[in-house]
C-alpha cells in the first residue's frame, strides 16, 4: 500500500530574486490550440503566409538543421535594408519583435531606473520593467489618444520610452511629424514600436537617419501572417544597433525564421494585397460596429477598439466566447475598458457580427 | 558632385547602461556559410536529424503559421517528460539552451550579486553575469578535471552556480554521485548544463526529484542534429519552472521548431543510433590524437580537447584553417589553451586527421 503524500507542492521559490517572486508574470491573450474558436484576440492575420515564405522554410527544413544559424541574420538584413531604404547594419533581428523588446529594455534600463509608456497601450512594457526590477513612468493618453508633449522630456529616471505606434489597443496613430516635432527634447531612447506600422498610413522609419534616439522596431507576426514563426526586428543607427547586439543570444533567430522572414520580405506583392484586403474589411466592420451603437475608435492597425452604450464591455466578450468567438476584453486600471476585435477575414467578421447583433439583440 | 562625409560614424552610445557600454559581448564560434569549410569548431552533430523531424517541420510549415504557437510548449513537454520521467510541468522550454540560460540568470541573479562558474568552462556564463552587471565567481578546475568541494558551497553573494556537465572544452563529466553528495551544501540553484548529456554515461536528472536546487539543462542542437533549429529545456521541480515562466518571453519558442523538437524526442532509435556512430568516431578520434602524440582528454561529449607538446595549439589552429578545417582553438587568462576538435563523420575527421599529420610532419 502506497502512502499518500502528506505535504503539498510548493508554490514559492525563495531563491529567486524578490521582484521576480512579487511578479505575476505577462498573461498573453488566450491561445486555445484546438481550433473550435473563431481566434479574433490576438491580431494574427487570417491568411496563410505567402507561396514563397512556406516554399522557402521547407527547403530549410532540408539543408542543414544540424549547422547554426547565421548569428547576424545577413540574408534578412539585406533584403530588409532595401524594402526600408537603410543598411544592413540598421537592423538588428530577433525572435520576434517582444525578443527585440527585451533586448532594448535590458540595454537601457537597469534596476531602480524607469521606463516610460502611455496608458492605455502594450502591457508588456511594464512586465519588462518589472523583470529589470525598474519602474514604469505611465502617461496616460487625451481623450482623443494624442500624447501630451511632456511625454516625449521624461524626468531622469526614466531610460527609454515606449510608444506602440500604431497603438494597441486603440489602434490609433501619433502622426510622423508630431513625433519629430518632438526629437529635440528627448534625452532617452524613444522605441517606437511598429508591430502595426503596415497597416498604417505612415511610420516612423525615416526618423531613424534624424535622430540616433530613434529605434523603429516591427513584427512580420501580424501584416506578413507568420505570429507562428517569430521574428521582428529593430531599425537604428549603427552604434545604437551595435550595443544592442551585445544582449541578444548570439543564435536568437533560427534556419527556419531566416528563411521565411528573408522570403517574406522579398515578396512586397503579396503584402500589398494582403493590406488592400484587411484594410477593406476593417472599414467594413468599423462600420457595421457603428451602425451597431458601438462607439468604435478609428483603426491603424489589424484590429478595432469599441465599447458599446448599452452592454458592459466584458459581458459582450462573454456572450461572445461562449458562441465559440474570441475577441480580446481589455481592462485598464482607473481608465477604463473595451473590447478589441482582430480584423480576421470577411467570413469569420461575418460570423462574429451575426452573434453580436444577436447579443445585443438587434 | 556629393560631398565626401566629413564625420565618422560614432562608435560609442551613451544613452546605454555604462556596463553594456564596456562589454565586449559574446564572440560565437565562427560560421562560415559558404560551406567551404570542414566545420569541427562548434561541436554540431555531422548527420543531418531524423526524417520524422524534417517532415513534422514540413506539416507544420503548412498549418497554422499566421497563428501564435502554444507558449506553454505542452505538446513537446509531454514526449519529453516521457522520455526523462517526470511530469510536463517540470519542464521549460526555450529557444535553444542559451534561452534558458539567460532565463536562469534573470531569475536568480541580480546587479552587484555573483555567479559561479568553474575554469575553463563555457564561457557565455560569464557573458550572462556581465549582461546583468553582476560578477562571475570562478572556480579553477583541478588537474585531473574534478572540482574542490568548495565549488558547491559559495559565499552568500553567489546566487547561481553553473555546471557544464560534461564541460566545455574539456569534455570531462563530474560523476551525478559526486554532485548528489554536495547536495546539502547547496545555498542556491545548481545549473547542471547538459547540454552535452546525451553523449555522456551518466546525467543528472534524477537529481531534480532528490533536491529543488538542481536545476538540468538540455538542447536539442548536439545530440539532435538541431543546432539551426533552436530549441532547448530546463528540468526542475513545479515551483522552480514556476519562476522561470515569468521571466521567458512569452512564445519563446516557434510552431516549426515545437513540432520539429516533439519528433525529435519521439524518435529515441535515432538518437540511440546516431549517439553510438559518434561515439564509434570520438573513440578513433582520442586514439589517432594519442598516437600523434597529443596529450587527449577522455570525452564524454561529442567534442576532444587536445594539446601537443611539440606545437602551439594557436599554430595547429592556424594552420588547420588555412587548410580549410575549422576546430576551435581556446585560450584561458592563467589557465593555458588548446585546441578543441568537434567529433564529425568519419569521412570528415579522416580529413582533418591527415592534414594534422602533414601539419606535425608525420
Amino acid at each position: 500500500m502506497q502512502t499518500e503524500p502528506t505535504e503539498e507542492m510548493p508554490t514559492d521559490y525563495p531563491l529567486a530574486q524578490p521582484h521576480v517572486r512579487q511578479m505575476q508574470g505577462y498573461v498573453p491573450g488566450e491561445q486555445p490550440q484546438a481550433g473550435k474558436f473563431i481566434k479574433l484576440n490576438t491580431n494574427e492575420n487570417p491568411f496563410p503566409p505567402a507561396e514563397n515564405v512556406v516554399r522557402a522554410i521547407k527547403d530549410a527544413a532540408e539543408s542543414h538543421l544540424n549547422l547554426y544559424p547565421d548569428p547576424t541574420c545577413l540574408a534578412f538584413r539585406r533584403v530588409a535594408a532595401e524594402v526600408l531604404k537603410v543598411e544592413p547594419d540598421w537592423i538588428i533581428c530577433g525572435n520576434g519583435s517582444d525578443d527585440i523588446l527585451t533586448i532594448l529594455t535590458r540595454t537601457f534600463v537597469g534596476a531602480g531606473q524607469a521606463l516610460r509608456m502611455a496608458n492605455p497601450s502594450y502591457t508588456l512594457y511594464r512586465t519588462l520593467a518589472q523583470i529589470q526590477n525598474a519602474e514604469t513612468d505611465v502617461v496616460d493618453y487625451e481623450g482623443d489618444w494624442s500624447l501630451p508633449a511632456q511625454f516625449y522630456a521624461p524626468p531622469s529616471k526614466v531610460k527609454l520610452i515606449y510608444l506602440a505606434n500604431p497603438n494597441s489597443p486603440s489602434g490609433t496613430l501619433i502622426a510622423k511629424r508630431e513625433i519629430e516635432r518632438h526629437l529635440g527634447e528627448l534625452t532617452c531612447p524613444l522605441v517606437v514600436d511598429e508591430a502595426y506600422g503596415d497597416f498604417a498610413v505612415e511610420n516612423c522609419v525615416e526618423l531613424v537617419n534624424k535622430s540616433d534616439k530613434v529605434i523603429v522596431t516591427r513584427s512580420l507576426s501580424k501584416s506578413y501572417s507568420l505570429a507562428g514563426l517569430r521574428f521582428g526586428f529593430a531599425v537604428a543607427q549603427p552604434h545604437v544597433i551595435a550595443q544592442l547586439l551585445k544582449i541578444k543570444d548570439s543564435y536568437n533567430c533560427d534556419r527556419l525564421s531566416i528563411a521565411g522572414a528573408t522570403a517574406a520580405l522579398s515578396n512586397q506583392a503579396w503584402l500589398s494585397e494582403t493590406l488592400q484586403k484587411i484594410k477593406q474589411t476593417r472599414m467594413r466592420l468599423e462600420q457595421t460596429l457603428s451602425d451597431l451603437g458601438f462607439n468604435v475608435t478609428p483603426s491603424q492597425a489589424n484590429f478595432v477598439w469599441c465599447q458599446h452604450p448599452r452592454k458592459a464591455s466584458r459581458t459582450i466578450y462573454q456572450e461572445l466566447k461562449e458562441q465559440r468567438i474570441l475577441v480580446r476584453y481589455m481592462s485598464y486600471d482607473g481608465w477604463g475598458d473595451g473590447i478589441r476585435i482582430t480584423v480576421g477575414s470577411d467570413s469569420q467578421i461575418d460570423a462574429m457580427l451575426a452573434i453580436l447583433k444577436s447579443i445585443l439583440g438587434i
